[in-house]
């Protein structure tokens, strides 16, 4: 998610800001701008890079811009769904990018139907647009207020208008969003790598509760929310921030680094070579070899070329899959002791495969150790993980898994060990690790008018 | 426009249908099916052959269907404005397909916006929607009768529900819809041809005022709304619709042959070749030829293979435009005194090239013959005319035309004329050359909202 | 074909060229051009609109261009094979379009191969480029005369080189080549429609046995070979060439309408309407109605937007594939006496379907008249016709082919009325008709070495 | 480059072969395959993954084929010169890939056009084909011996048959070709790599000078040429292979891991961490760090997304295109001295950039390790390296290119630290940093023709 006001450039620093989350999703990828009369928008499926062609960066007129990338979601990937939204109501025209996802979207979609609403989209972000428009607050303000007062969930938020950009985040903090300055233009990025690209500062995080709005008359910052704990996403520390961004306060890279050193303290291992997972496990190897003194070595190379179908082969060939992505160094492990270090065990399939290909390299033992503790719940606020039953650790003791992963050897970190990696404390949402969740999930799922999904 | 109901194939019969109606909208096609269950939408801007892969026409899963092609309206040929629209409210999933153009969207859309509705494209056809999801009626029939109650102009249109298709005219019947069967399927189609290439009957045209309710019970027909004169659209008998379908009860061939006829009773010329613009001026020079008794002659020649868009060398070649389409056969024309006979003139500009090339193929005269009356006035009803100030019949008299032509005579079909050559009467709308306009233009349009475009 | 000289937008032009030409080939087109330095190749698979994009053009430098269009030949449609060729050998670079076809090419290239060359095409093109390779004339003109001296069959051939463009027809003259002036540039095309579409004059066909020589210093006629009868296609006047070019020093619109008179007059019948099959029959009925009276009407409606593949449905539809592309009018054809102009019956099963086709829409006869004799022999001088075993002609009497048809009566033009047509005399090959090949076709092919196709 | 003979599906093998390979060229690839009737080959411009559909891996039929990519070379990216090449001669069809290049090939191929072989690609390899048709040899074994004794310079070839698949090495073995097996089959590779990837089994290296021939009675070998001094690439261990390859019978990322232990013994740096340039410098900066005890860290991200073409804007954004693939983490860096290690200075630009991003990002000291020797010299034997003028490394001493990075401090690898990584001893080539060409280079180059680049 990025936004820019006051540059003349607008769509294309967002395009480039796009292009360094990409990381965050890539199944589709949009920019609306405004010229302060009119509204551009331009959308696509698949990556930022292959979207925006030149012709359509100029289409995007105006010194104002909002963008977004979409992860892929099962199901439902359809253009219609890619954001940000554009819509006009009787405020004017509104365009949207939300990262998150709200927990009571379903029941006020339902409330809003009986009012008389249509959705055309199945996205809960379409929920926050009626509200606004529906809302009876005499300012533009007002009524987002008003809209996000009801929602209950993750969000961060960009809106852009006319004559305005508005970006805030929920009073608990959820997901990330950067502020910084690009001379005399406001940007706002979900991670702060976006701005390393355009050659924008940082300048600060924007608060939890937080909306910021940014017009020709400069910069404001108002805090309309009741005041909630901070519960920030502890698993964009883990995994999904990229390791150059500073997310919460905190280095992406030094908090991994941590994760990996407390991991060799909390479950060492007699071996002879620490391999990360690439990319994923690199940085938390790295802090494994440093504290436990086993030499890090690359023994997994990634294959950067991988295309996004593959056409198999008739005859099955082993560990296919996660061969077209990653090869060992039989140099590496052969006859070693190998520890094997990753972000995190979802499912267990691709970390069994992995496992078994490591060992067909000659490796004598494999050591799994996870930078994290155990995936035990899904989550609810913006981050597609699988359901609650295809999570492998949420039904299956650690040694379970162990051995159905066939390690000889599996470790992970504990939650205390994260929270101390991430700077301690108490502001971070664990509830994938702890099922301690923040926003209660409503039980009863309203009854479904068709063209939406409910979120697990 | 096109819709099915219980076949096995219904998606594919609209895409053959969709195609037999490709002259009805070359710039985006879509389709939306249903199984009962859900909805399945496939768009694209472009040619329905070039938008529906086997792939796709696939994932049209279902024995229902509706399609909808759009022709290229200046400025705002924008994905998200292509049909059928797909939405969810508190009835359940709606997709609609509609031709024609309503009059008071505008004022409606300033009222639901206000109400708190908001608008994701800049159709009128959506309008429709809010109105069907905010209607108090009991009954899903009844609040399609409230809104379209509400709604004034042209409409012929297709909802498709999990459950039925409901199709109707708006009580004026503007728009051409006839109906049709194919073994046990109902299907409807803006012209007869589309029936004819997929091997279905026609039956009967939908009556203007009509909905039609089909639904794995049956047929039922109802009438509404309070009735109104008939008045079908006279341009789909002099351009619009295809020689070879029958609309609004008459054979689009034979009429346009009958205005050939008339308009050389009207404007006999001493000449020696009839020649017409292909192709829309082919049946109406074959008339022409018959009652003048001067023989007809191929004397421009069509290219089929013209593309979009292409690329114009930078020195200039004279009549360029009209060159990559037409091409004057000298033996034809040369020495000739020509008779060029073509179904209309808008902005003159393309008529005088014609004229200045035919002249300078070789021609000793030009006599252009027009087999309708001068156009004065915009259409408001779901014709894509240009301005009434880009119209040079509405500001030039047919002796000043005819100057700017640079044509040796010029002559016009009558109104009269044109009335009998489509069967008589008063049933039609002929607006766009009387300037009586059976449904009133609102003088003001609506403070507008943004992403709205007020036909003219 | 196509071949410029002298312009400053010499690719452009013969982009231009290549769409008037689009008709003589849809598989793939190429240009090459030269700024007397280098020469520049862009080639493709499909329509010349669809591969020449403006950056292609630009990439195409110079004031010197040759393009080609390829029409679609079973089997071997490979961009390998798209022309124009291009080659470096001793006497520099040369690029070569051809129109034609070689009967001797087989045995010449196995002599080639023989001798150590190598192919890397399936086109009997290649083996002209080797032959001027090899050949010991001290000039460039002397190399391209040993050459085309021992091919033998059919070729029109533009020759590019940095400095020079050489054009030539065969010794018997089988395909067109005409010689036109763009200002300073000299043009020539395989048909005059395409000097028309860039404004070019057209001067004089190029003569059966000439080369011509364009280069900086002027234009040089050479007649170097051995004169032979004259033999122009007369298949270009029935079908292959556009109605608005003139080829051969006739109009070809012209010679149509009286091949329609001849049949007429040879083949009268009792009808009501003469309804041509679009587009290649329409000149031909338009002169059968005159001759004959009997009036003349648009009774099948073509459709435009054909694409290349159609999705069919399972479940069949009567004459699926002749409805996409036709649909007949029935206010024309019930209950009417129908005369079906065609310009040509070549495997019997279109004809089959449309006469069906125009029976089930209510005709109460059909009476089918062909504007040329029955086609009882394939071309080997460069049109694509079946083999002679699927020619129904070959082995079926008229009457026979009658029955197939389900007609009530079926006429052929006789040879000689087709002869009159085209201005009468012996200069045209019209062996398809009768079977009297004028360059004798090699009986036993030789040994095959890959990559080869022999033409039927 | 990878070859297969003997397995049901050998297309899709290939296809998967060379997605492993796909680092060895990104410009374009390509197959060829043989049922023993027929080949088939498909071609395209980019990358495997893009280039290879379901559809036309189908169409690949047979149990035998060759594949290749190929790297951007300037200029000349034309399909035409994508290979494997596939041409007919007198015996037979051949497709040919060709991994190297030749240094005589520009005489060689102006003796062939003085006897009149013609040209259609500007590559070296269509030369070997030329000699191969040419052999006056009995067999086709001993033509491929004729040619191959002819040419000079660096090959590893895999010619494809009808009925049997031929692969070699020069005499100098310059190029990396191994052998392996697939069950039933015999497979070829550039690198073990593509092995692992189909589940195949690395046997041997193909040896230098070697030819190896597999037809359905098996597989021999032999070794017809004069015996040279074995010349491998040392370039392969530095930069070109994967790291998980085993080339010329060593660990790529254990010598990798070796020349950046000897660095570090040889060019020591007071330094608080090492940081590589990934992802060239990630198995070197490793060794480094541990003989040097500075620590490793990930103080540079890639971007994976980065896309071919990229939209600059027009406002200069500083290190705009190195900022697109790498980016600086401020935490590993800030207040450090760094060690920077890469494998390489090409031109010097992209390092002077990397050194001034890093220390804006806060870095108090950069020191330059290059894991080896400063490139004095162009590769003439396959390396797609600039001419000596643009080598910054040819004409400025160690101290300038210092100076010109703004480098604390620059260190090179020695040769001798170097050949020890790789296993010590005289069988490598490293002419690009010795200067020392094993098969000298003609000095003058030959008249060009049009159509060939000269290597320089």
């Amino acid at each position: 998610m990025f936004g820019i006001f006051g540059h003349p450039e607008a769509a294309n620093m967002a395009y480039l800001g796009l292009h360094a989350l990409q990381h965050r999703g890539q199944e589709s990828a949009g920019i609306v701008s405004t010229d302060g009369q009119t509204m551009f928008q331009e959308r696509g499926m698949g990556l930022v890079a292959d979207i925006f062609s030149r012709e359509r960066i100029k289409r995007l007129r105006g010194s104002a811009a909002i963008g977004h990338t979409r992860y892929s979601t099962t199901g439902t990937s359809r253009l219609v769904n890619a954001q940000p939204f554009r819509i006009a109501c009787h405020r004017g025209e509104i365009a949207v990018a939300h990262n998150g996802n709200l927990v009571n979207a379903a029941s006020l979609r339902s409330g809003l139907e009986r009012d008389g609403s249509i959705f055309m989209t199945s996205s809960d972000t379409e929920v926050i647009l009626h509200l606004v428009a529906r809302s009876q607050a005499r300012t533009l303000e007002g009524a987002l207020v008003d809209a996000l007062t009801r929602v209950e969930g993750a969000w961060s938020l960009a809106f852009l208008f006319h004559d305005r950009l508005i970006v805030g985040r929920d009073p608990w903090g959820f997901r990330p969003l950067s502020l910084g300055r690009l001379g005399e233009a406001t940007v706002v990025a979900s991670e702060s790598c976006a701005f390393d690209l355009i050659g924008a500062r940082f300048e600060r995080d924007v608060r939890p509760g937080e909306l910021i709005i940014v017009d020709a008359t400069g910069v404001r910052s108002e805090m309309p929310f009741r005041p909630r704990p901070t519960k920030q996403c502890i698993f964009e520390q883990v995994y999904f921030s990229r390791p150059d961004s500073t997310v919460f306060g905190h280095s992406v890279n030094q908090a991994r680094r941590q994760m990996g050193a407390a991991l060799a303290r909390e479950h060492p291992a007699v071996a002879d070579v620490v391999v990360p997972v690439p990319d994923s496990g690199l940085c938390a190897a790295l802090g494994y070899s440093e504290v436990s003194g086993v030499p890090f070595d690359f023994g997994l190379v990634r294959n950067h070329y991988v295309g996004r179908t593959f056409i198999e082969p008739r005859q099955a060939i082993r560990h296919f899959g996660v061969k077209l992505k990653l090869n060992p160094v039989p140099g590496v492990i052969r006859d070693r002791r190998v520890v094997l270090v990753d972000d995190s065990i979802v499912r267990g399939t691709t970390s069994r495969k992995i496992v078994s290909m490591v060992r067909e390299s000659g490796a004598r033992e494999v050591h799994v150790r996870i930078s994290c503790p155990p995936t035990v719940g899904p989550c609810h606020y913006g981050v597609d993980t699988p359901t609650r039953a295809e999570l492998i650790a949420s039904t299956q003791s650690v040694e379970e898994i162990r051995r159905y992963l066939q390690a000889d050897s599996l470790g992970y970190l504990s939650i205390e060990g994260l929270r101390e990696a991430v700077g301690g404390g108490a502001p971070f949402c664990d509830a994938c690790y702890t099922n301690d969740y923040p926003v209660p999930i409503p039980k009863e799922k309203p009854a479904q008018t068709g063209l939406f999904e409910v979120r697990r």
